[in-house]
This record gives structure tokens, C-alpha cells and sequence, in this order.
């Protein structure tokens, strides 16, 4: 650890090796510690401060205050031939995904595509990581998870759907996965956060208040109701994913997981759904003719100078392989603060 | 049909067998003729004119110009369990649906999760009806389809993408499915259309001239490009349906499409891809409780007076198959002129 001007540089090594060290601390069991510690090292390097290491602070958080089962063990079952389910048990989420992951491409490669159910988890993650790591083993992904109610279908103004995300991911031959990962809400969460602290107003078109009126308050907002990106068409892709990340799977929906919540404040438990293709399914030995048509498109996406949406994150991870990354001071103190294990 | 003030009033049958019998007199086999026809009449039936009866020009022209193979025979195999392949040879994409539809239905039961590739047809409807029967038979659905490279990518002012819908259906019990069925464009090409026939300017957001700027100017947006709805995610999801129903099953991206048109200005061709998913694949015989619960967000954004993306479709249908539909006496006269069959 080198201090510099605004923080302290890291291998992603030592970060990960801290990572883990303080998430056992926290009480999570080894393989818990090392599933987060993973993805809150790839959120860093990849420049998404958001979900970077600062998450580690919400993590050992979630394990004080009981919202997580530290040491849940995922148990992995198949009900149906292209169909995984993984019980999660009140754990977080990465390990999970990891244990289900391994089952879930064997299924896509044999039944061509497959749905993998995680249940009864805590998220606090981006979904990039998974859908880019099922694109990096061939496949195409896509995933999707509610989270707690606090956004309003559009015509409405009372929350109902989360800020509920939509991965996709595109193995790209020779080079990074093609993947794009956003919120259905206008915008995230924690911009609304941000603009509260730095007693900011808001755009009018962010949320409503609790009285359902537009509102430039942050705090309003956050009391009151988010909107989703989009008008009507964002927020029937948000129901779309309340459904097929709820129900379908037999797990909460975004307004059961905040009312199990009962205002702790704690990360959504709930459900995702993950689902795989496999192109040589439908192409067979033709993939790679098929995938170099897909990069046709990218070529005129990138040739009028607008960028892929994996653009800036890869961009980003070039530099923190070669670099390092530098955790801001503030941050890195209340880390090194947090009991090591 | 009975004259009414400013139409033709008739039964949703007299329409059906008006539209077979048009389209047989067009040329199209009776088995595509019958098809086609339903899906006007279930336009018509659900108040969308401009996927209704008027659809009836577009595809007699097409048959008449060659763009489509009037008597093609759908071939339906399965590459791998949970996948069916329909190669629609040349012919409109209702009918290769349709051949298609109960060997997907089966897969999915049996898998848990199948998708079917709709290959090498002639689009020209919505995807509503598709991802509706779906979930009229008890499944989950999505549909996507490329169509004409006419769309810039955020960021960008060239054509790259379709209006490449995503359609969603979800079926309730004992009542109509919740669907939708929506354009990843900021609006519909025929939108644009409809204003540059008036010589009203549109909306600055819709699209750029063909020198990449901003434009009032419908001909030019026409000629130029449209924008996606949602900015980069709207870009993104334009983006993901060039992949899964263009390269991925081996069939045309909108650029391909539009190539191949050469000018004629025909409907798009290439693929679709529709993925279904049985509830009771993850949820076993707790199938109705885990429905009902998807019931309680319907109600919860109906309780606010929000609308449900279908809910304009089922109370118009509700009328038609009460009432009757009217005809605009013009397209009337337009339908009665071409010859039966």
C-alpha cells in the first residue's frame, strides 16, 4: 500500500487479499468472503466505485446486523432438464452464482439453453459480473433481479417495482464480452443518495414526494417514489422483471422484500434469474461465421464514434491490471478500522 | 356489412373471412392466407389499426412485388432438446409460428425453459399475438425481432439497429395475460410516417437528417435516422435483439435486412426468437400460490390508477367481439378492389 495524494494505491492483489481478510473479520465463512471479495475487487478495477470496495463496508454491515446468513451453504439442484435452481439460504448472492454456475453451462451446452433460479439471497451487486462471466465460457446471458419497492409504475406515483436490473452479456471471439447491465429506474438509487448529502436538487422527472407530486427534493424522492427510465416502456420491462425474478422462481417480489425488511435498511433478499444460451445450439459448426456478423454491428456502432456500453469499464480494467487501482483515504481508513479476520 | 357514418361496420367473423379471402386472391396459400388473416383480425379486434386490417395492402403488395414466397412450406427440427428451429422458407412469419408454437409448448414443459428460432420469414406484424398465445397456454414468453436498419445507437446519428420490438407475456388465471409488446425506437416508424404525410414537424428527440443532425423534419428523420427510446438503454436492449434473433440464430441483422431489400422497400426480412419458460418447471405444484402473488403487484399498480400495458387491448377487444369493428370507408374500398380468392 503506497500512499498518494488522494488515497492509497493497490495491487488489485493486496486489494483482493484485504477484501478478504476484512469480510472474514466481518464473520462471513471463507467462501463467502472470497465470492464478495471477487466482485467487489472486479467493481474497482473496472472503475465502478459504486460497487467497488466501498460495498465492503455494507457487507460486514449486512452480517452485524443479522440481515445475512454468514456461513449458508447453496444447495445446487436441477427440478428440470435446462433448469438449475440454487437455494441460497439467506447468504449473499456471489456464492450462489458460483456454486449453480458450473451446472447451469453444462445444461445451456446440452439442452441449448438453460434458466438458473438463485434463491433466497442478499444482493448487493452488480449482475455485470455474472453475465460477463457466462459470456467469457461462450455463452449469451442475460439476468435479472428485483430488489425493494421504491419505484413507481409509470401513471402512478406510489412504489412498486425495485430498481431492477437487466444484464446481458455476448461472447466476443479475441477480445471482451460485449455486456451491458442497467437499472430500469431513471437513474441509481445512490445518485438520488448523493444529491441528498450534497443537499442538491434533483431533476423533476427523478420521483415523486410521498404526497405522489413531482418534487426536484432528493429526500422527498428517496421517502417517496423513483421513476423508472423510459415512461411506459421502462415500466413494463420493471414489472417484467418483478415477475420472472419473482414469482416465477418462487421468490419475493421488490414490495415483499422491503416489507421483510421492516425498515432495517438492509440490502433486498430475494430472488435472480440467469439465463443461458448456447449458440452452437441453434448454429452449430457455423458460430464462428454468425459471431463475425455481430461484430459487423459493433464495427458500426464504434465506427461513428458512439461507444459499446462495456466500453468504459474495460477502458478502466486495462488501466488497473497495468496500474493498480487507489482507494480514496477516507474509505481506506474505515476498512483498515473494520476487525480482520 | 352495414354502412355506418363514417365506415363499414362488421362481425369480427365477416372480417376474417374477408381478410382470407383477400389474401387468397392475393396469392398467398390458404394455410399463410388463414394465418395472416387472423392476426389482422386480432389487430382490428384490439383497437390497433395500424396493425389491423389495413395490414391487408402491405401484404398483398408484398406477394405481388416478390418480397415474399406466397406458398412456402415452415420446416419445424430441434437441434438440441430445448430448442425448435422453424426454417419459414421465404413465407410470412405467422405461419412458421404457428407450425413451430406446439413442438416449443412441449419443449418447454418438458425442459422447464425452450427457445424456438423463427427463420428466414417475411415480418410484418406484432409480436403481441405471439407471446399471447404463449401465455394462453400457460407459459411465460418473450419475442424479438429485428427488422430494418433505420435506428442510430446512443451516441451515434447512423442507422444501425431495427425498431426491434421486445414483447413479454404473463399468463393470469381467469383472466386476459398481461403483455406487452413494445419498439425499442423512441416512437413508431409509422408514427414518422403519419407525421410527414400531414407536413407536421416532430418531436427534436425522434431522429436525426442524413447529415446527423437534429431534426424537425419527419422526411428527413425517415431518410435519416431514429433515435432509440430510454438513451443508451434503450440503445443497449435495440442493441441485444440485433444479437439473440439476428446472429444467434443465424438469421439477418436490420443492416442485413435492408441490404437485401435493395431499395423495394419491403417488410423486413430475417428472424425472430421466442424463449418460453413453464412456471411449473421452478415452482412445482405451488404453481397458482406463487401466480397469485404476481397478482397482488397487478393490483398494486392498479390500485393507483396506473394502467397495465395490455389494458387498452382487452377493453377494446371486449367491445369488438360485443360490437362488431368499423372499417374506414376508404380502406374499404381499397380492401374490396383487390381480387378474391
Amino acid at each position: 500500500m503506497t500512499p498518494v495524494a488522494d488515497g492509497v494505491a493497490m495491487t488489485l492483489d493486496a486489494l483482493r487479499g484485504l477484501a478478504r481478510e476484512k469480510l472474514r473479520g466481518a464473520g462471513l465463512a471463507p467462501d463467502h468472503a472470497d465470492a464478495v471479495a471477487e466482485t467487489m475487487v472486479a467493481g474497482e478495477r473496472d472503475g465502478c466505485a459504486s460497487h467497488g470496495i466501498y460495498r465492503l463496508l455494507i457487507a460486514a454491515n449486512s452480517v452485524a446486523r443479522g440481515v445475512v446468513v454468514p456461513d449458508a451453504v447453496p444447495v445446487v439442484r436441477s427440478p428440470a432438464s435446462a433448469l438449475v435452481k440454487v437455494d441460497g439460504g439467506g447468504g449473499f448472492a456471489q456464492l450462489a452464482f458460483e456454486r449453480g454456475k458450473p451446472l447451469l453451462i453444462e445444461r445451456a451446452r446440452t439442452c441449448g439453453i438453460a434458466a438458473m433460479a438463485i434463491n433466497h439471497v442478499v444482493h448487493f451487486a452488480a449482475l455485470w459480473p455474472e453475465v460477463e462471466a457466462l459470456a467469457q465460457a461462450g455463452l449469451v446471458a442475460l439476468a435479472f433481479t428485483p430488489s425493494h419497492a421504491w419505484v413507481a409504475p409509470a401513471g402512478g406515483t406510489k412504489p412498486v417495482f425495485g430498481t431492477n436490473p437487466i444484464a446481458f452479456g455476448w461472447p466476443r471471439p479475441g477480445c471482451d464480452p460485449f455486456v451491458f447491465d442497467f437499472a430500469t429506474s431513471a437513474v441509481a438509487r445512490g445518485e438520488i443518495e448523493l444529491h441528498r448529502r450534497a443537499d442538491r436538487p434533483v431533476p423533476e422527472d427523478w420521483g415523486y414526494d410521498p404526497q405522489g407530486r413531482s418534487t426536484t427534493d432528493a429526500a422527498a424522492v428517496l421517502n417517496g417514489a423513483m421513476r423508472t427510465f423510459g415512461g411506459h416502456k421502462g415500466s413494463a420491462l420493471a414489472a417484467m422483471v418483478e415477475l420472472i425474478a419473482g414469482p416465477l422462481i418462487g421468490d419475493m417480489t421488490s414490495a415483499e422484500s422491503i416489507r421483510a425488511d421492516g425498515g432495517r435498511g438492509g440490502s433486498p433478499i430475494g430472488g435472480e434469474l440467469v439465463i443461458a444460451i448456447d449458440p452452437a445450439g441453434f448454429l452449430g459448426d457455423a458460430v464462428a461465421d454468425h459471431l463475425a456478423r455481430a461484430e459487423a454491428m459493433f464495427a458500426a456502432i464504434e465506427g461513428q464514434g458512439a461507444r459499446l456500453p462495456s466500453a468504459r469499464r474495460y477502458a478502466a480494467r486495462a488501466e488497473s491490471l497495468r496500474d493498480g487501482v487507489v482507494i480514496p483515504r477516507a474509505l481506506h481508513d474505515d476498512i483498515m478500522a473494520l476487525r480482520s479476520g
